[in-house]
C-alpha cells in the first residue's frame, strides 16, 4: 500500500514559494525587533506539563494542548505558547542577566484545534518581552515596536488600532460589581464582549455579578477612571499612533497583571483583534525568585499573514537564485566548474544537470522564477564567450564569465 | 510550591548568547545551499506515525521517536528526521514541480535518546536533497556543497574527509559471502565497523553470513570490484576535495538504494562521522507516484558545532545593537524619541529605560556587548551635542545625531 502524501491536519508545508513568504515576513520582524536592541532566543518545543499548569489559560492547557507522558511517567507538553518558556529562562539566570532585558524568539506553537480561519494546529508567533522595568515606558516601547512593524510592512494607519485596557482598573470595576466575585470567569466573558451581542453579554454578566450596571458604566466607557485617563494621555504624548483607551479588552491568559492591549483590524470585513499582549510581572516570581516586572506581545503568522494579503501588502518575492546555467551537451562537470566561478562572486548559480533539451531546461527556470540563464556548451567552453539571456525580458548579450557580476541581474 | 526552571532533560535553552552561535552557524549553511540554487522549505513537526514505519530505520520509529495518539486516535510521531517529510512533499506535488529540484532546510529533530556528547532530544539539522538526477553528478554537486561549507567555515583540508561507498557494491559483496542473507542485519553490523575491534566484528560476522571471508575482502578493500574505482574517479576528477573510497561506510538508513558518503573528523581525538548522506531512488515512488531519483544529506548541530569549536572555528560573534543610550535623569520618552531619529539611519539602538545611576546602566550595556554608549540628558537634548563613548576603547567623541550614522561604529 502507498503511503499518504497529506500533512498532518492542521499543520502546513512549506514549499519554496510559501517559505519564501515566511522568510520575508521573519525577517521584517527581526530587523524591526532588533531596531529596538531585542535581542533573539529560543527554548525547546518539549516542555514539562506543570510549567502551563500554573499560568496558562485553563482552557488552552487542558483542552488545548498536546500533551503526553514520556517513557520515563513524566507529562511533557509541546508548547503551545513561548510566556512560560522564556519566563523560566529569565527566572534560571535572574542574576546573570542584565537589565533592562529585551528579548524576542518566532517559535513554533502547537494547539489541538479545530480547524478554523487562521487558526492552525502548528503556527509561529512573534513573542517580544522586555524584562525589568516597572514603570509604563516599557509598555511605551512596545507601543512604539508595534507602530514599527505596522509601518515596516507599509500598513496605513488607517489599517489598525491599538486598543488599551488596565487588569487593575477592569478588576476594580468588577470587584465593585461583587466584591466576592471569581474574576476569572468575569474576565473571560468580557474577552468575547466583542463576539457576543449586547442581549446575550449582558445576560451571561447578570448571571456572574449581582450590579451589572456597575461594571457596564465601566466598559461602556461611561465612567472611566482619572487613572485611565492619565495612562492614556502619557502613551499618546509619547509618540505612539493609532492608540486608544478600551475598556473591554481582557485577554484570555490568567498571567496579565495590569496593562494590556490588542491590535485590531479596522477593515469592516475582520473588524477583530490580531495580536496583544501586556504587564506579566508575576510570571518570572513563579520560580522562586524575586519577581520581575515585565510586558510582552505576541503574534502569529497566520493572522497577520491574512492581514497582510487583504491590505494587499505583499510583494511578489523573486527566487535567491541569480543565474540559472543551461548545460548544452554532457557537460555537466565543467558546468558546474563555471558555476563554482560565478559563486566566487558571491552569485548564487544553479545548474540544470538534467540533460534535458534546451527549451525543457529554459522552461524550468522559468518555473523557479530565475531570471537570467546563462549558455554553457563545449563551444562556449573554448571561446570563453557565453550567451546570458533574461527571459522575463527576452533580452540577449555575449558576456565573459569576469564581465557577469558587474551586471544589474 | 515553586515552579522549576529546568529545561526538560536533552533539549537546550538559547538564550541571546547562544543564539547568535546558532544564527551565525545556520546563516552560513543557507548562503552556501543559496550559492548552489537549494531553495529553503519546512515541513510539520508533527507526522503520521506510517510515514516513518516504511524506511527510517526501526530502531529509530520504535525506540527512538517521541510519538502518541492524538485525540482522534491517530499516531502521530515529532519527526525524528526530515527526509521522509521532503519526500511526501515533493510526491504530493510530483508534476508540478520543475526537476532538477533542490531544496534545503534546517528542522529541529526529536529522539528520544539516553545523553550522550553530540545526542539530544531536540537537535536542529541541514537536509539538503536534489531531486530528479539519475547520474553520479548530483552526487558531485552535493559533495562540492559539503566542500563549500567546509571551507567557509574556515575548515582545512586536513580537518575532515569524505568516505564514498556504493550500497549496490555493498550489498552484491554480501551476498555474494552468503545468497539468502538478510540485508539489514549485515548493513547494520558494516555501520558499526569503527566502533568495534576487528575481532568483535569478525565474530559477530561469523553469525550472520556463511563465507565472512569474501565480504571482509571487499571491505578491506583487498578487492575492490572496478566500478569502484570508476565512481570515485569521476568524483575526484569533477573536483571534490578530500575525498576518497570507503569500503565500510554503510549509513544507518535503510532506504539508501546507491551511493553512500559520510563525512570524518579526521582529528585522532575525535576520529568519526560527523554527517553524512547518499542516494535513495526509490522513497518518493512509496507515495504511489512514479519514482524520482534524490540524492541527499543530513548534518546535525551539535556535532558540526563539536567540530567547530575543537578546531577553534568560531569567532567572536558581536551584539546587532549598535548603540546603547544611557539615560541621565527621568527623560526616557525623549531618549526613545532620539533613538527613533537614529533607527531611521537603520542603526539598531537600546534605550536603557531602567532609570539606575549611569554607571550601572554603562555596566549593564557592558554586560550585553554593546560598544557604543550615547548619553542623553536635559542638556544634551537642548544643545543637540551628545557624549558617545566607546566602551571598549574607552574613546569618546561629542556629536550631534546626524553625524552618528556617517562614524565607523
Amino acid at each position: 500500500m502507498s503511503l499518504n502524501t497529506q500533512n498532518y491536519k492542521g499543520t502546513r508545508d512549506f514549499y519554496p514559494e510559501e517559505m519564501r513568504l515566511s522568510k520575508w515576513m521573519f525577517g521584517k520582524w527581526r530587523e524591526v525587533l532588533e531596531s529596538f536592541g531585542y535581542e533573539e532566543y529560543d527554548g525547546p518545543v518539549l516542555e514539562s506539563f506543570d510549567l502551563y499548569a500554573a499560568k496558562t489559560s485553563e482552557e488552552i492547557v487542558q483542552e488545548q494542548s498536546f500533551n503526553f507522558e514520556d517513557r520515563g511517567g513524566r507529562r511533557v507538553v509541546m508548547r503551545p505558547e513561548m510566556t512560560p518558556t522564556v519566563s523560566r529562562m529569565v527566572a534560571k539566570k535572574r542574576q546573570e542577566l542584565g537589565y533592562p532585558l529585551r528579548m524576542y524568539s518566532i517559535p513554533n506553537c502547537f494547539r489541538y484545534e479545530r480547524q478554523q480561519r487562521g487558526r492552525l494546529r502548528e503556527f509561529w508567533q512573534l513573542n517580544a518581552d522586555i524584562f525589568g522595568v516597572d514603570t509604563v515606558v516599557a509598555e511605551i516601547e512596545l507601543l512604539l515596536v508595534v507602530n514599527k512593524l505596522m509601518e515596516s510592512f507599509g500598513a496605513p494607519d488607517s489599517a489598525y488600532q491599538i486598543r488599551v485596557n488596565s487588569r487593575v482598573l477592569l478588576n476594580e470595576a468588577i470587584i465593585d460589581s461583587q466584591p466576592q466575585v471569581e474574576l476569572a470567569s468575569v474576565l473571560r466573558l468580557i474577552d468575547n464582549y466583542d463576539k457576543l451581542s449586547s442581549d446575550e453579554f449582558d445576560a451571561k454578566l447578570a448571571t456572574l455579578v449581582d450590579k451589572p450596571e456597575v461594571l457596564k458604566k465601566y466598559l461602556t466607557g461611561e465612567s472611566l477612571p482619572e487613572q485611565a485617563q492619565a495612562v492614556i494621555d502619557k502613551i499618546v504624548t509619547a509618540g505612539v499612533q493609532n492608540v486608544v483607551y478600551s475598556p473591554t479588552i481582557a485577554r484570555g491568559f490568567d498571567y496579565y497583571t495590569d496593562i494590556v492591549f490588542e491590535v485590531f483590524d479596522t477593515n469592516p470585513e475582520n473588524n477583530r483583534a490580531m495580536f496583544g499582549g501586556g504587564r506579566y510581572d508575576g510570571l518570572v516570581g513563579e520560580f522562586g525568585v524575586a519577581p520581575v516586572p515585565t510586558v510582552g506581545f505576541g503574534m502569529g503568522d497566520v493572522t497577520f499573514e491574512n492581514f497582510l494579503r487583504s491590505n494587499d501588502l505583499i510583494p511578489v518575492l523573486p527566487s535567491e537564485t541569480d543565474i540559472y546555467i543551461v548545460t548544452i551537451g554532457d557537460i555537466a562537470v565543467q558546468a558546474q566548474q563555471v558555476a563554482g566561478r560565478l559563486r566566487d562572486y558571491s552569485l548564487n548559480v544553479t545548474v540544470d544537470l538534467s540533460g534535458k533539451k534546451i527549451d525543457k531546461q529554459i522552461k524550468t527556470a522559468e518555473k523557479k522564477g530565475v531570471n537570467n540563464v546563462l549558455f554553457v556548451g563545449e563551444s562556449e567552453l573554448e571561446s570563453g564567450q557565453f550567451k546570458l539571456k533574461n527571459i522575463q525580458t527576452g533580452e540577449e548579450q555575449t558576456v565573459t564569465l569576469d564581465q557577469i557580476p558587474e551586471l544589474p541581474l
